[in-house]
This record gives structure tokens, C-alpha cells and sequence, in this order.
């Protein structure tokens, strides 16, 4: 019997991940979009970053233990921002809730001191990520994000109106008894209350809202009304049954992470710089379709819309951009 | 322009799912198994029970608004069993949490009384079903199954150290930073303090615990010990500092129903009858390596384990028979 | 050391797979069919039956060696039927070609016979299999295997233009550099020359034709015009350049697989019987986007078209009509 | 109405891929290979060169089209090597064939002249990739290539015996009944007839071969020496059967280029430097298990072998070392 006594090891260093998505917070938001990617296999590194230790060394160490039954994604998490050091995509998905007795505007002044903290420490360690944001008010604090980090427009993305999308979508395609994959519908502007859906866009496996004529009496204004009512109430509704949202933006933050990593050119309804659409004028941020890849955000789709829907759609951004007014950035 | 006016219906009635699996439980555990199914999209269908109204009606929305995200795996919930007609392989994970107070065996009784009202419930509706048991203990529980649901010992099923197993790969991955993909090592016997950790059996890549010469002198007897000791305190220290563990469990459910539902006949550690093995006289349930197929356990491995192994075994068997008799099943 | 000396068999037999796949036919055609399913983890068994018992054996040993590289599913080939016992979806791949001299009729009457000896041998070891027609002229044979098999009709599917609509969203997803995944529109009638694409239906990322001013000038007639051209030609091109096609419809099968055997309801273009559709009179068979799920095709969705389009459709199905009738089926 | 009549593009170039891979040739081989990375969805960009113009054009349209129903990678074509720029991974499947009355050493003169002209373009576009080896006789041609490149010895590596160990794996599962991902074993050394199986590290499930007591005899001396043969005829079976092997090959390159693009640190068995291995003394290509990140080879696994398996191992080195000195590089 011969044998060397060692795992031999080349003088050459190990290499490094090509496709390594960090995310900022380890609440339940942030674990979901973790655990979204590792078993999906859409990226190859996690590195998990949060000022609350225990909590996060917990998850780090459950996410990592079962990381064995899964294509195979490595997983670190650490208070130290080293760990997030060459990453392509940095979530953000850290912040305050909003406490009782507390404003709007004192939420999102207390979420824009986060991002100060934080968005230096990540661009540290990767110049050239691209910046997801998932915190609330999503679409403010992507504006303040693009400012804080001074990097190009397309690279500073928030998940915006993608989630309220894919609400309709399941909604829609629940009541009809068909794939979700082959209903085509948009929701734009802000994410949340006032969000846009623009029916006059519908297509379901290429029949438009008018012609449809489905038993379950879809195509009625009054229905519709009720579906974008659900979906604007599915987080108050979630909360208020399980206590917070997790699953869905979860979910909805590994699809968009999919279509940057593989460099898929897929549409996504994201929070982005909508200056110059339906005539708006200032510097605001809002959910548009918009064309993704490896570069972050290469086009947006300039969705025609009716006139209702127009001016829901300035109503809105006008809101928008008085708050990030009051932000001060 | 000319147009039937509708979907077009025919008069056969929709597809029914070929791979459903049933989840009880809507728990952080049952939750995460729900989870690492969808994300995986190893089955068609996921139906949860539970009887915690609100909080399995939030978490399925979830999940449902989710799913449109992911590959397309259908979830429905309710806390009549109904739901969970036609299901393949049943999931418990329902189960009461030790109280102040309380001794083990008081918990046992109350968890057994859960799979009374369960289980005859489930296969009311899935006669068939494969049952897969998590909730602890593990493999008293599922000997309990195994009794109430009179079905064939290779159907009822319990996770068992399958878990345990995952844990020490990855443990032992990581210290000589290589994939837990090409670790191969077995634990046995009770799910817990008392597993057994077959050394004499580890390889990786192809070489030996005894050849292995490693820097991180991994090899070593006491570093043996302390790896084993990290396993079995993984449980504590999780719930310690994230309040409950969910992730590897919820990901090692689905990696074991993969293998039953794609009929791939691999290998897991999981709790059946072991009586005859090791020269275990009784009817015991407790951890052995099993051949996995759609008909449940078709084999069972009989690992070559030495004599401190074997008495381990035999130890803990010899407890688990003691509290499998006080079940009174 | 103490050891039972052997993998322990209990009495039950093995399982069976829950999604099985016939390819009949080892041809380029059935053979990428087969290498689409397994290498995308689709199905969880393969059968491929083919009269040229060599050519099989070769494919077979190949394919089931290669299998150890993927997620695993099993393989298996023979020239006696018994191969194929239990499959959901039978896929008909084996057909003659057209020689020098042969009319299109004579090629025909060649295929029929053939799906005379095959169909009541599929029937007879799978019969509630799903009959999926890829051999051409695919809407005729479809049609045939319909009268042949006595089966319900939305259990007798033909590729139809699945593949004339997969080969489009390649082209316009090419020319405006977009994921063809955001490519809406639909190809219907006759497989080949005949196909008539239907314009007017066309969204791409939520923009209808009519809107899309791209500097490709995708939306001007004469380029819709040549990129139905590329469509009915790529066959041919195809043909002249490598010999045969086959990865395209391999995965287009493969596609339609996945819909059927995960039971997801998405829409495809395929053969069905399109009789009451745009004034069709007769029993003709050709393609509309239907629903699929595991019962086969459950919905067919009547897309609007414009009086162009629906003259094309009606010519079509008139030929298909005669041809059908000259079978004497 | 109002609207924007464009898609609207920033002044941002497109996105690059993460994780190109190239392959040279478009032979049965090469098709295998870009197939096989495609459907599993393995790298995101797939660029194929091939000196047959038409050929290559053929193949390259009929996986561009069929690419339309996989998770998305695309695929480009050409006779000029710029369209490989930026590739993580280099396959190098292109090569001549042996002719009739033409010795081995000619051939491989031939094959030489190829990578002559070969690798220097593809370095030019992608200076960093790995040069992943296909070609026959595959162990000399990665010595070759390696000299060639002048690059470090773990960015140039074969597939050496790692087809073989997979045929293998297959052949044993077979045989017994059993996942072959549950089959450990290697087999070391020259790719084809003087390949060395380690029957002495064969661990089934935990269980090593001498403990092996299954009812299909598979431990006896014989069934081994069979299975091995079985190995090594392979390639002539399925040639004289088929004309050609494609399917396996191309998934084992797949299956590397997957460890390497993912970062996985799996070990498969590739060739590499032996030098300084059982006593090989002189600068050999062979096969031995290796660790495989995106830096190529990082470690060398020093398997244990018996006498017998050391002096197969170095009488197969002796005779490479020799063809490797008649290249006179």
C-alpha cells in the first residue's frame, strides 16, 4: 500500500464565486429571500449581514445545515460587512418598522440613516454591485439609495411594484383556473395604496380584457376593482393573520436576483427613475416595467396607458416626490 | 372580427396532480417543508392542515401569491382534511412543544393524541400515503404511526437521523472546505443526544477516516467527539438563538420526499422497525440507512459498525423500547 | 464487528415512477425528445421503443451512462412494448420520411399503418396514456391517432405549432433583444406552411404591436411578413444545413411534458380538434392554443383574429380536412 | 392616450454573462455538450466555433430556437473566435478521427496542429478560462494543451477517467438496484483500455465492497473484472452500434463545467499533473480525483491504492509519458 498522506493542495488560491448575492437583514424578509436562492440554486454565495448577532448566527447556522440537501450554495452571515466582499447584488431588506404613536416621515428618516450605515459599507466591498432595495417605502428609499450611493440610475433597483404584480397575477389566474406564467398584466407607479393596474393591458394566453368573457365574470369593472382591492390589502391581510409578509417577497427578490445573475433580459415592474414618462417632470422614482441583466436595469417599457390611468400614475409620483423632497437628499 | 367569446371548456374534468404531498402543520417547521417543496418544485401540489385557522389562512397566502415566482407548484390549505384527497406522501409535523413542568413522557402522550385524530383523517382521504413523521420525538412517533395507522412497516416513516447526518456533513465540509456532496458518512440509532456517528464508515472522495491526514486534523479522536457534539447541540443552539429551527429541517423533509416522488431509489438515514439488526429482538423504531422508492422503504442498509458502535446502538434502542411501551400501542 | 451481511430486502416490491414518458422512435427526433426530458429532470422514467433494434441499444447505453450526471431519472429501451407499462404520456416520434418520387399521400398511408401497429400496443400497456403526435404531416396523423386510439379527444395531441410559435418568439425576441420568455404571440392552424401567425395578438412586455416603434422596425408589415418566412423556412434551412431537426422540437416536447406530467394549466399551441371554431364545420384537426394539465388538453382558447387571419385558418383546415378524409379514417 | 413609442434604452451598455462557456466544435460531441448546459441551465451564455460553416449554422439555429422553452441561456455561433470573448470555460471537443491505416501517433500529430491553432485564439478572447479538454486520446492532448497555453497547470484539465467512473457507477447501480449517486468508487489513471478501477475504495451506501454480500454476486472477482471490461468497451459498443457516443460525454462535461461555474468544490476524477503520485517521477497527464472550483483544479485527492492498482497506474503513466515526448512539446 502507497499512498500521500494529505489532501494535496495546488499553491494556487481557491477561487471565488461568480455570482454572490449578499442581503442586508435577517428578519424574516431577509431569511426568505435567502432561503428563495439557496434552494432555487440561483446564486452560488449568500453572504448574510446584521447588526443583530444572535439572531443572525442562528439562521446562518440552520440556512447552512440544510444547505447539504440542496443544489449546493454556500452560505456565511456576519456583522463584519468583509463578508459581503465581491457581491453582484446587495439586498437591502434592514429597517424599522413603523411604531406607534410614530409618523411616515419619521419611519423613513430613521430607514435613510440605515442606508447612510450601510450602503458605504457595501460598495467597499463591491464598487460595482448592483443595490436591490426591499425596505419600506420601497420607492423613496430607492430614490435615497440612488443618491446616498451616487451610482448610475439602472444600478439602484427597488423591487417596487414586481410584488403587487405577481399578486394579481395569482389572483387572476386562481379565479380563471389557469397558469399564472400565462397572465400578462402590469401594476405601476407606487408600490402599495396607490398602485396603477393597467388593465387596458391584460392579456391571458393572448385574449385581451374585453373579449374575455369567462363565467367567473372576470372582465366586469366591479370585479376588477375587487382584485386590485385584494392585492392592495394581501400584506394588511397577511400581517394581520401571520403577523408579517415573508414568503412572496421573498420569492419575488430570487426572481429578479434569476434574471440579473443569468443575464436574462426579462421585464420586471421595478422601482427606477421614471422622469419623462406621462409627462412627469421631476427627479422621481416609481415602478415601471422595466428590462433587466447582468448591468441592472438596460431599458424601460413605456406602457401605454389611458387617461385614468396617466393621471393615477401622476398623482402618485407627484406624492412621491414631496416625500423624498422631505428627505433631504 | 369573429370570436367564441370564453374559454372553451370540454367536458372532462381538470387533471389531478400526480405528486401531491400533504403538510400538517403550519408551523415554523411545517412551513419551511412547505417551502423547500415549492422552491424545488419537487412536487405538483401542496395541501397544508392545521387548526390554527388564521395563522395557516396567512401563511398560504403567502405562499400561494409566492408561487408565482417559482416553477409553479399549486398550495391550497384548510383545516378540513378534504383538502388533502389524493395526496402521495403525508407530512406531520403538528405537534405540541415541551412545557415548564412537564416531563417527557406527559408530551409524548399529548403528541400521540394528535396522531390519533390525524392520522385516521389522512388516510380517509389517501389510503396510500406514504406517512412521514417529524415531530419529536421522532421515532417514538413514528412507531406510534406505524401502530395507529395499521399500514406496511416501509410506509410510515420517520426523518430520524437524517437530519443529524446532513449536520455532521456539513460540519465536516466545511472544516476541510470541500463539498458536503462528496462527505460521506452515516449517524444511526435514536434522532438526538443518544445518535450513534458510524466513524468507521466516513469517506470522502474515496479516502478513509484512518488515511486522512488533513491539516485541520480533523481525524483526530477528540475532533471527532467535538463534531459529534456540535450535531447534537445544533437543535439547542439554534432554538437558542433564533428561537426555533426551520430551514434544515424544512429543506431535509423535501430532499427525502425527491427521493419518493421522482422514485430514485438513493439512500437516507430515517427511522423504521430495526428490529433484527445488530441483534435488536424487539419491535424498536429507530434510525437506519434506507433504500427510498415511491413505495416508501424498500431497503435497509445493514452498516458494518464496531463493538463501541453497536452498544451504543443497542443502548439507545433499548430506552426507545422502554418509551415506545409507556404509549400503551 | 457484527454485521447482517446483505442489503436487506423487505416484501414489498419496488415503486413505481409517477410520471413515465414513452418516446417511440430513436431517430434524431426521439432521441433529443428524450435527452430534453432527462436532462431537465421532467419525468422520472423514460421508455423508448424503436423497431431498429441496434440503433436503440447504442442510444439507450448512452443516454442511461450519461444518466449519472444528472438528477436522475431512469432509462430504458426495447423493441417489445411490455417497456413501456404504466406511462402518462406516450410521445410518437416514428414515422417514414418522404423518398424521391413518393407523393405526400403515399407518405401518409406509410405513417398511418405504422400508428396502426403502434398505437393498440401503447394502448394496451398504458390505457389512460396521453398521446402526444410529433411524426408529420403532424396534424393529419394526429388526427388519425384520434380515430385510431377511440380515445376522448383532448387525450390525442400533436405538436401542431408549438414549435412554429417557439421558432417566432425566438426571432422578433432576437431582433429586439428582449428574453423571448416576455414575447407574446401565437402561431395557429397547419404545422408548416400554412401556419398563420396572428399579428394582432402580439405583446411584448405589455406593448401591442401597433405601439412598437423599435429602431429594428420589427413592427412594419413587410418585416412581420419575413420573420413568418424565417419561421416556415427554418425547418427546411435547418434541414439543409445539418441534415434533420432536432434540438428545437426535442425541448418543445419536452415543454409540453412539463405542463402535462406538473398538471401546471399553461397554454400551448397544439393539435386538437378544432370543429366549431371560426365557422370550422367539419371534424378537422389543427392548432389553437389550449390548456394542458394532466388530463390532457382541457381548454382551448379562442383567440380573437381578424377576418385575414381567419380566412387563412379556414383554407388550411379545408386542405386538412381532404387529406384527413383520404385516409379513410 | 399617451404615450412613449419606444423601448426606451439607457445609454448603458447591455450586461455581460457571469458564466460563458465556449465550445470548439460542433460535432456529435460538442452538440452533446452545449446541449447538456443548456437544458440544465448550467452557464447562461453558450458560444459554439466551428471551422464547417454550415454545419455549425444548422446546429446553432436549431438550438437557438429550441432554447425558447429552456430556463433561457442563449447561444451564438461562428466560424471566428471573438464570439468566444470573455468565456469562463473553453471545451475542446474538435478533432480529427482516425483513418484507416493511419497510426495512433499520427492522429494524434493531427490533433495537435489543432490545438495549435486553437488555443492561442481562444486565449486571446479569454485569457483567464479554463481549457476544458474532450479530444482523444484526451490525456495527452491536455498534456499538450497545457504546454501549448503556457497557463497554470490547474486551469488545463481532461475529462480523463471521469466518464469512465461514471459508466461505472451506472453499470453497479444497475446491478443492484440503486441510485448510482449512492455509488462510490473511481477509476484512475489513462482514459479507455488501461484505465484503473479502485475496487478497494468501493463504498456503497456506507457499506465497502468486501461487506457486499448481494444476491447478484457483484463482490466475486469476476463480476468485477466484467464490469471493468464492461467500462472499457463502452465506447466500441455504443460506437458500432450508434456510429458515434454523444449523450454521456456531453452531460460529464456539463456536469464539470457545473462544479466549476458554481464554485461547488466537488471532486471528480480529471486529468491532471501526476508528477509526484505513486512514485511518478516525469511531467504525466493522468487522471486522479480532483477538487474543481472556478480556479480550475485546486486540489489532487492522494487515493490509497494496492499494489496491483499502483503498478497498473504507473505502466499506464510510463507508456503516456512516451506519446507525450513524441509530440515533442
Amino acid at each position: 500500500m502507497d499512498t500521500v498522506p494529505t489532501i494535496c493542495t495546488t499553491d494556487r488560491p481557491n477561487g471565488k464565486p461568480l455570482s454572490k448575492v449578499t442581503i442586508v437583514g435577517s428578519g424574516q424578509v431577509g431569511m426568505a429571500c435567502a432561503f428563495s436562492l439557496v434552494t432555487q440554486g440561483i446564486t452560488d454565495e449568500v453572504a448574510l449581514v446584521d447588526m443583530v448577532k444572535d439572531k443572525l448566527a442562528g439562521e446562518v447556522m440552520d440556512l447552512q445545515q440544510g444547505s447539504v440537501f440542496t443544489p449546493g450554495v454556500k452560505i456565511y452571515g456576519s456583522t463584519d460587512y468583509s463578508v459581503t466582499k465581491d457581491s453582484k447584488i446587495c439586498v437591502i431588506t434592514a429597517g424599522a418598522r413603523q411604531k406607534e404613536g410614530e409618523s411616515r416621515l419619521q419611519l423613513i428618516e430613521k430607514n435613510v440613516q440605515i442606508l447612510k450605515q450601510t450602503i458605504p459599507q457595501l460598495l467597499k466591498y463591491s464598487p460595482n454591485a448592483i443595490l436591490l432595495l426591499v425596505t419600506n417605502p420601497v420607492d423613496v428609499l430607492t430614490y435615497c439609495a440612488w443618491k446616498i450611493s451616487g451610482r448610475p440610475v439602472g444600478t439602484v433597483i427597488g423591487t417596487g411594484t414586481s410584488l403587487d404584480t405577481g399578486r394579481l397575477k395569482f389572483l387572476i389566474a386562481e379565479k380563471i383556473n389557469i397558469s399564472p406564467k400565462c397572465v400578462h398584466i402590469w401594476i405601476i407607479g407606487e408600490h402599495g395604496d396607490s398602485s396603477v393596474p393597467v388593465w387596458s393591458r391584460l392579456q391571458i394566453g393572448g385574449v385581451n380584457l374585453q373579449e374575455l368573457n369567462h363565467p367567473s365574470g372576470i372582465s366586469e369593472e366591479k370585479s376588477l376593482e375587487e382584485l386590485h382591492k385584494a392585492v392592495v390589502n394581501s400584506a394588511y391581510d397577511i400581517i394581520k393573520l401571520k403577523g408579517y409578509t415573508s414568503w412572496a417577497i421573498g420569492l419575488n427578490v430570487a426572481d429578479i436576483c434569476r434574471t440579473i445573475l443569468h443575464n436574462s433580459r426579462r421585464i420586471h415592474a421595478v422601482t427606477t427613475l421614471v422622469q419623462g414618462f406621462y409627462g412627469v417632470g421631476e427627479e422621481v422614482f416609481a415602478s415601471l416595467p422595466c428590462v433587466l441583466d447582468t448591468s441592472g436595469i438596460s431599458n424601460v417599457i413605456p406602457l401605454k396607458v389611458n387617461d385614468d390611468e396617466k393621471e393615477k400614475f401622476l398623482q402618485a409620483t407627484n406624492t412621491l416626490y414631496e416625500v423624498q423632497q422631505s428627505t433631504g437628499l
